[in-house]
């Protein structure tokens, strides 16, 4: 399918992230909280004000809420009906427009609202040159990958409560630390802040039992950018042996703009050579990846932006298909509105690794910035941005920035009385 | 302070779990969904009905959902209010008796309903004895102790979705299994599953950055009996690196009632002794544990009940108020409807061990039942029951039953289409 064309006459660039193919949806603030928008050209039309006075209507009122909740949580079949009625409206010749230019705001001046309410989170660990980085590093080439890694998607739960929308600023943590050569643990600000480039995938049918990859897939709404914002040193600690928790809690960081699972299925493609065949309730059941180009970059405060990595979605050894089928097989309920987390996704280069854990190795080879600037690990002020699209035939399906800068510790964080 | 009298006379014994000192809460199901309730003696009260028809009114309408959620998310004074309204309603001699009389439901014919809506739920690891036991059987009585487990309440985050009230049927999980002498891993149903006794506490006022124990504490709205089934051969399989997922995700049970905190006050107890000091921010702010004994007992299908384990919750290292102030110092925000798992509750006892997996010390000794059976792990048509009170002067503070029945795994997990 070649580029639609809008009478958003911005959309029809092959090189614009949100043309009529894609049409992301999100939230804005407005003045009185928040409104649905979708993403065209260089424009969010306000669908909220736009379908409170009738200028789209879809099969119910989708809008109301300044979130996708609703949407999300339809069935697979108004999810498609929506975007139908959707790109009927913008689309070149469309009679919508006369009405719907009013509602549209230019993405310079909007400020990002979270898009959906997040049922519960949960974070994976499957990509494996990411796996195999951080195996190698603790554990030594040998022993890089745990014997279950290539049988099942690892993952844990993570913090619902700690995801934010892209443009929140995130507090570098406390936690309870231990140097390998301390007798006794601190309580200290995190000294080893870090990244996680991760794709997440929203789910949007509830499930009561386990579910086939097929059914899983289906279940899926769309997809975001992820920053898993991670704390080293406190996940050094902590972790043994039950996984990580106050590492991951401080915030998770998604993009503006979810891609739905529609606009990106042109760029589907297969998943990496399994070494073991998988058991058959998580084989593939087609091409379970999508082709979507990822790049990280840094911004120190008041200075030029580095690119960290590049790499690719199809670096991923797991889908988000395959990991919620995994996460259904003992019986567990999933939600409308669950977040998963693809886990961090390294490629096999050095520039293409998903974290600073990764592209400084622990540390011991700082990562050269522009402007003679270093980074082992993250600094106060830093501001780190996520980006990216698939291609299509003749256009892109883009996400726009998944950004968070990097504010200092608390002085004392148990400042200020709490009810 | 003694025992308080009410009109509901089978509420002024001794043996009572549900005198007027106590109150918990509860919702039971009803023809047109769902009620609030009150235990007292033998009776639940009605409260949604009772509040609906002007029989008792609080400080604004708290019984209307049919569950306690709204209660749950007030500040401490309106839960404090609550109580006094409740217990003035409820005492002997009230004038609210003839209106109330009509709205009692004896115990024996509710059916529970979940008394709250949980928005997270995390799980610890911090009672010593079950830590020492478990670490013992996987990594000998040298190492049974993680390094980091007497500086902080090791947990992880569970599924909030597999909360279920008591009486819930719960169904034996599929997972991926790999036995020490197994080439590749299996799909199969779990062979080893198993209970855990724990407490549960529930978060009632939200935070938003790091807070103190004595604040911490300040936030729980009560207590309730909880029961963390787990597929020990899934986790032993899966735990490696990131921890317990899905074999801990096919159910979590809690008891009908929710025992608020302040019934529980009276029965505060120090916790055990420390062999390192905490470190300050979570260190103890006074008696950090409740006086609590409980009972685990099992019933096969069709035959009699044999106790496996009694204990008592002060055998926990760390608190729940504890637990939550470590919850929150990466800045992690708490939320309203939070549950937070204690960890398995086993005294150093045999006899008082939480788990099958330590009564069984892994299967290897089998415990011995009434009726010539025995178990090491979880039987289909079990019926596992949690109990528990605190002993008052002259009155009890019981939490009821919390009880599932084990029913045999789906033959085919994947049979039935979904959307």
């Amino acid at each position: 399918m070649p580029l639609e064309k809008s009478w958003v006459t911005s959309a029809n660039s092959a090189n614009c992230a949100f043309p009529l193919n894609n049409l992301p949806l999100g939230s804005m603030k407005t003045e009185n909280g928040a409104a649905c928008a979708v993403a065209i050209g260089d424009f969010a039309v306000n669908l909220t004000a736009a379908e409170a006075a009738g200028l789209i209507s879809f099969a119910k009122p989708l809008c109301v809420d300044g979130n996708w909740d609703h949407l999300i949580s339809e069935p697979s079949q108004t999810w498609a009906s929506f975007r139908r009625t959707l790109k009927s409206a913008l689309a070149l010749g469309s009679s919508a427009e006369a009405g719907l230019n009013s509602y549209l705001v230019p993405l310079a001046d909007i400020t990002p609202n979270m898009p959906f309410i997040v049922a519960e989170y949960t974070d994976f660990y499957a990509g494996r040159h990411h796996a195999t980085n951080v195996g190698t590093m603790f554990r030594g080439a040998e022993n890089a990958l745990p014997p279950n890694w290539l049988h099942i998607p690892i993952g844990y739960n993570g913090r619902a409560s700690s995801v934010v929308v892209s443009g929140t600023d995130v507090r570098r943590p406390w936690g309870q630390l231990k140097g390998p050569n301390d007798d006794l643990p601190t309580f200290a600000p995190c000294a080893r802040f870090d990244f996680e480039l991760e794709m997440g995938a929203i789910v949007g049918r509830p499930s009561t039992g386990p579910v086939s990859v097929a059914q899983a897939d289906a279940m899926i709404f769309g997809y975001v950018l992820l920053n898993d914002w991670s704390a080293r040193d406190i996940q050094a600690w902590e972790y043994q042996p039950l996984g990580p928790f106050q590492a991951k809690a401080t915030a998770t960081s998604i993009s503006p703009w979810i891609v739905m699972k529609e606009a990106l299925e042109p760029c589907r493609t297969e998943t990496p050579p399994r070494e073991f065949e998988l058991l058959p309730h998580l084989r593939d059941c087609g091409p379970m990846l999508y082709d979507i180009d990822l790049e990280v970059s840094l911004t120190p405060q008041g200075q030029k932006a580095s690119t960290l990595a590049r790499t690719n979605y199809r670096e991923m050894y797991f889908s988000s298909a395959q990991q919620l089928a995994h996460h259904t097989t003992s019986g567990c309920s999933m939600r409308s509105g669950d977040l998963l987390g693809s886990g961090t996704i390294s490629g096999p280069e050095k520039h293409q690794r998903g974290s600073l854990l990764e592209l400084s190795w622990g540390g011991k080879e700082p990562m050269e910035l522009a402007e003679g600037q270093s980074r082992s690990f993250l600094q106060d002020g830093d501001k780190l941005t996520l980006s990216g699209h698939a291609q299509g035939e003749g256009y892109l399906i883009g996400f726009g920035e998944c950004s968070g800068v990097v504010l200092p510790a608390l002085s004392n964080p148990f400042e200020g009385e709490k009810e």
